[in-house]
């Protein structure tokens, strides 16, 4: 059976399968990278003729990456048997300048760096587009009175624009640090050990050739990479930080979906997906099927950014395993942040938010949502014993907080009850929070 | 773009592209047992004309698997789009068979139970044939000496049998655990909510149909599968057993790759894979890529192993993001599984040991490996504390311990001497430990 | 500062503070339990009056357990120096009976063993009580009707006591797998290397002293544990399978946690702890702390039982990090599940079930949870895209099923609408179920 | 039994037991930062007298910290019998001030990141001392030639200034973050449910009173914690960023034990530790100890931090279960780091390197090492496949490179032989990037 037929299309990954970040990581993605890193590599050493034949040469390369997939197995990466492709379609002058001075691992690492910033591009640029939907939500809710939960129990009132901008907030932190890895993600070049000595020799060899600092810097320059310090095939922060960066934007994603998925509740609908996925069983469903993509990825990235930092722990100057088990990892992380932050925006731009379900649930505990007020204002005047026995009974017996409050303390002023006891008063500095938070979001995206 | 083009074929991922593994678990194959459990599904429901009807049908489907997995993202999971592909292709009395009764997750479970045990298979058949080749090695070099190692450092004299029984024993005691889970691997059928409850209203529908318990019998033997106790759409320990039974394989093979790449190592040269790899820079490369490979395995599949037991933490009758998480996890365990058990095989069927390497090693440290067994044969004689500081001041000076044994004690007899001092006579009970190990793994053959 | 000072209580780790496994996990534990290796290391070698006076002397001994435990750093494990304390409490001809033979690994993997099978005592009575106090609620609950839910919403409707005996289910695996690891727990004794040379340099020394082979099985009988085929130095499924037993429970009481915080939201109130936990800011709150605790233990098994993993795949006859990762994950994964057992018998001996509330709940979507028998029974007379379109309108519409019914099919029989719409009468098998799992749980219990 | 029995002292955890980063993160100091805490939000709340008296009540506690993590279970958290037991302390005008406004996680989030803010001090410190000690070792050792080595085996020369400069990379720029991470540790105060509508209310009660967000502002500048723009409890980047930090640090430090405990096997001994550790069974054993601890902690971070992640994916205002999830991974973190600083300064002060273990090394392949360096330099001369071919003649029969290249070029000059194959002559550009990582690492240290 030829190996296409084993392929995989993203059958088991729904959370990703067909969007945008798949098209940029694929098997074939990562192909076209490494022939773009060779490219340059001749490009930045060779004379410009030969470079050009090169590079003409390598992009009308039919490779067929199935079979260089198998074909990786034998070297243990797969720029090993591509070079074996792609030698026999240059001449042998610009044979000996592809690949020069280079390693398998200056390839595939630069070209994992490419295809790192394709994604990051697709992923930043959903995540400010769910950022600015989440922005409209939080200013449309700043007074959209709920109840807010600890440990799954009515705490005391809050609103939804402030809950929204604590998800915003965590959004905009992630995505601002995803930009900075965005802007760092480095070339690799180092040669065979990370000496550069390939590149010494053949300095030496050629008049006017570059210094080999200098061939690092210019390669990095035309993959629009940064050009690193050191060679870091063996010092991996510019895939952990990837990895950790990644894996906070999916954190941040994850709790959005997480909340919308529980104030989905069929009891609690407060919140509901734009569209609801249908059932194969239940003609009535509508589930909340993004929230769901969207919590499977929260709960797979963070094995897969540790995977990244055990693969961190290096030894000599190319580690026995651990670069090996890096590159299903990162990939995977991509796609689920890919594939997290598109859904993550059409969850967001399309949410039903229902302020009168929130109203409703807010008088679930009959008043007691404001019982921390009821203690801070009456413990100073009838004691701190008082108000909790007060509020106990009330609980037990579901007496409404404003009726038992009444019965105790006859002579509370009425507008004093009112005040007291209406949760959209107990909102605290909500305002001020969601300013707060409006603004540092409206800046990132300067 | 046609999302053909997006295809993986395991480019990232040499440990198991082109194994036997890739073929029985690619997106396909999940298509092919998603279809052999909606055939299942009417043959143990539908009169038998209209289940055949059905059989001939979706065997006869051309199911576009790319566009079925973007199509997957609509209701969180492939079965739904399936279905909707699948009824046009049936007619009206047909199509009410269809699917009857059953909920998505009965058939992706009973699927991934499918393709799990077609991997087994596999995995089981490379393991058995490691075995056998490691066995073979336990038995040829039962006598053959070498250091043993601590914390790097030579410790006391062993042999590679001894060495290799142990990783025999880890790969025997995984093997049989795996076979102890793929012949208990369940098929699922619980419909909407576990209840059966679609089948009992069919039951009653129809005179004659079985019981909806026998249903599920009946299912599951047609599909090869065990019957479930109950349903375990939210009880996962069908799927967790069978992720710890993976990675304690992939724990044991990875062991033994460990050792192989260390000792292997330019300056300990015990042993070699049959063929090294060969490098994209340094022409005298001889890599050991199958360790290299083997060890890229273990060291994810641990982290794979733990999501399936976080999926495991389940809410409600179908969980919101959880279940959706184990897909690609199962499958990418089972592949590294699949990929390590073929390349573990031909490791140890490759294996290149050198007797005479590991001989000169031992003498590493002028004799002192065999210190324990001075100290507890001279102790009695002349006082720990003396020992000790002969064998401090040979390792000081570098003076070979057979020396400065006779230099502080000239009276002992040359026989004892060269009996307490030949590493290869200080081995224990090495032959029956290696004994124990060969007649569990031959029992296990049998 | 004494290090006294710097003790650890559990203060960060309430589910298991203060419950029973502490107590036989302890730092002191650990020691007696080392002690009571050498002891029996002593006994089944010495002579059996300095046998005597080894135990006498080391039971006596007064170790200072903070020193210890810093004085651990110098060797990289607790025994080197408890060596050195000991010695000085033996005369002369007993000290060279200490630890004879032996390595540390022999006795701090022999200890960790003893105090698992503590650890395991308790996880497994607690346990068992759970199972009662669950097997309990099971049966009370056979006719509990309530919702089901999947993906958060309403499915179909299901009993308490078939979501219960799904738990239970979840629960004696678990625990019958336990009980297997903890009946097969080894002892640990192979000498520096593994190779149990020591004691054929003893016995070669001492008339009538017993085969190595012989002196393992007799050290472990001695400890009640059981006597290994060969060392498991390097191959450490005993601690994995102890791992992954561990985790399965956590994710079985897990599940019920999550379950009850779930079912116990404002909204929801199906369920309820016994007692719930007060709050330090709002004096109407009762949380469920018990399930909030269970929650925290479950979330972290997986990763301590994966890290056990990955210190099985080790290098030489000891490896260099690895088996010194594992000592504290193996504890802490004991400690979470002590503690998770004595929480989840809590939680389930007080567990407060609201069947009205269940009652309450079903009714949510207005009819609509039966909305795949309506399906079932009527596609076949009025074709399944009208029964389709007709729950479409009742869902977007609001209008009770019932109603929405006798609208569209005026001649529907009152009895069969009765029967069609009762969601008690939509339970399926759920009786056959609870039966089979109620049936394995006390067979289990015999 | 008193729980002060069941305390722990670190006996399982030799990596930090000890060391500094203890002191600082016991639950007593745990129990001191909470009070700390608590005394701030006194001061910046109540009149001054009343403050005091709170300050000097608390100071004077004699809290039981093994009693307090028992009643902990009540409540799920330390903070709730904290309050309790502190209450009486205080006459009824101090009570009311006491925790006033706040909630359980302003209190515990606030103590755990002075926690962190200790330990990270330790850490930076023990960093700054190993980076310190490596820059030496780089400056000492920039033209100590090596092998270095890919996949195990040997691959081109290099230097151990080169090799200790990239170390040196992975150390600064993990401490540069840390430090980042340390400066922005922030307080956490935000009330029942992040509102702060308690300071609101409270304020209108209060003439004078500040401002809600000023509250948290003056709280944070007391404790000398940055001030958060929102509150952060249930957006966990302060914590997941600071748990990012510390297993980068990890891997740093991870990669050098690894390099140390592999280049100091008995056959390769080109590094050795200052003072190797004894052995409980062997005399002559010199273990390296520093290194296997610091590899313990290396192989454990990664997955603690992913929990820090795990726990970010929250629901509500205070989720059930993450949050608890928390405090052990943290802790646990937070000393694994302290430990492998304080032992990587030890390590890296007292490392033994043997230069001319380094040469005869470099010698095992018997000249292959420079084969890169032939072929790049004699492909253009006399084709790639003779020189490929030469070179795999020398591999084969173990004909020294020289003499094979005398053989086969007969008119090659002496003088380049000479350069050609003199591994020292072949070390790239290693000075330039020895020098670049130098200036960095000073920089730093300004």
């Amino acid at each position: 059976m030829h190996p296409i037929d084993d392929a995989d299309y993203g059958l088991l990954a729904p959370v990703w399968a067909g969007t945008a970040v798949v098209g940029v990581t694929s098997d074939r993605s990562v192909l076209a990278a490494m022939i773009e890193v060779e490219v340059a590599l001749a490009h930045v050493q060779a004379p410009v003729e030969i470079a050009e034949r090169i590079e003409t040469a390598l992009r009308d390369s039919q490779i067929d990456v199935a079979e260089l997939a198998v074909a990786a197995r034998g070297g243990g990466n797969p720029v090993i048997p591509l070079l074996k492709l792609l030698r026999p379609l240059l001449d042998d002058d610009a044979a000996r300048w592809l690949h020069r001075g280079a390693t398998s691992q200056d390839v595939l690492d630069t070209a994992l760096m490419l295809i790192a910033g394709g994604a990051l591009r697709i992923v930043l640029q959903e995540t400010d587009a769910a950022i600015a939907a989440l922005a409209r939500l939080v200013d449309q809710h700043r007074r959209t009175v709920m109840a807010a939960r600890t440990l799954t129990q009515h705490a005391t009132p809050t609103t939804f624009g402030l809950k929204a901008a604590i998800w915003l907030e965590g959004l905009v932190i992630s995505r601002d640090r995803l930009r900075e890895v965005a802007a760092a993600l480095p070339a690799q070049l180092g040669g065979a050990s990370g000496t550069l000595a390939s590149f010494t020799e053949l300095a030496q060899q050629t008049q006017g050739a570059p210094e080999p600092v200098d061939v690092v810097t210019a390669f990095a320059e035309r993959l629009e990479l940064a050009a690193p310090r050191l060679p870091w095939h063996v010092m991996r922060h510019p895939v952990t930080s990837l990895g950790d960066a990644l894996v906070s934007l999916c954190d941040a994603f994850g709790t959005i979906a997480t909340n919308v998925a529980t104030l989905g509740r069929t009891e609690i609908g407060e919140l509901a997906e734009g569209s609801g996925g249908g059932s194969s069983a239940m003609p009535h469903k509508r589930n909340p099927v993004l929230s769901t993509l969207i919590r499977s990825a929260a709960l797979r990235a963070p094995g897969l950014a540790a995977e990244l930092h055990r693969a961190a722990v290096t030894v000599d100057e190319r580690p026995d395993g651990a670069w090996h088990s890096e590159w299903q990892a990162l990939r995977e992380l991509l796609r689920l942040a890919g594939g997290t932050a598109e859904s993550g925006r059409a969850l967001l731009e399309h949410l039903q938010v229902h302020p009168e379900r929130m109203r409703a649930n807010l008088d679930a505990t009959a008043g007691l949502i404001v019982s921390e007020r009821v203690m801070l204002r009456l413990a100073p005047r009838i004691g701190a014993k008082r108000v909790q026995h007060l509020i106990d009974e009330a609980a037990t017996t579901g007496t409404p907080l404003r009726e038992a409050l009444t019965a105790a303390l006859p002579d509370l002023d009425a507008s004093e009850l009112e005040e007291l006891t209406d949760a959209a008063r107990y909102t605290g500095a909500a305002d001020d929070l969601i300013e707060r938070s409006l603004t540092r979001a409206l800046k990132g995206a300067e």
